[in-house]
């Protein structure tokens, strides 16, 4: 538990920088390599290498060196665990968003089937 | 759109804490007072505080004030954002996986025809 909570701070954390993010997109694509990924930015290598160890470090993407060439991809079950938190939260209050609105529909009922029977008098 | 990445960046990194994600989780299930929230943790009063400010500046919740009492409620719109950017890249790779599949088995089917064929002379 304390090292699901630890992964999700890493996680989080990896998505938290929109360079970051832009990696993830290009990745989201299919794997390409370190200089495939340093294309699009105007950054020194160094900085995008942190920015992808980050990633790597989070488990949000994998790297593998063959030869002289680092290719980077997307690993689906970290992504999975990030959504699968947020949709958690998100059914709670959904489900208290249902209990409150039934309860305000059956305050409605009552008061239109009281009002019905001070009619009928 | 340079917003919208900076609204992220503040949305994930408000995320990337676990007292932060244990104050959603709570305000999942209804509004509280900070009071209230403070029950569970065992935490200086300002440290609180500061993460409570971290979650209302990301706009993941909205606090109020009404005489002394402070009540921190979630934001469900910001909660989509991160949700909607975590299944958009998901949507890609997903639309990339179905046509590797799709490919692979166009190749399989290839092989099965070319050596029915085959077979056949």
């Amino acid at each position: 538990m304390a090292n699901q909570s630890q992964n999700l701070d890493g996680l989080f954390h990896a998505l938290s920088d929109a360079t970051r993010r832009a990696i993830v997109m290009r990745l989201s694509e299919g794997p390409a390599s370190v200089t495939e990924l340093s294309r699009p930015f105007e950054m020194a290598m160094p900085t995008l290498l942190q920015h992808i160890r980050v990633l790597e470090d989070s488990g949000l993407i994998g790297t593998e060196k063959v030869g002289r060439v680092r290719t980077c991809e997307i690993k689906q079950k970290a992504f999975e665990a990030t959504q699968s938190w947020l949709e958690r939260q998100r059914g709670i209050w959904e489900r208290r968003l249902d209990r409150m609105e039934a309860y305000a529909a059956s305050l409605q009922a009552k008061e239109y089937n009281h009002g019905r029977r001070k009619n009928k008098r």
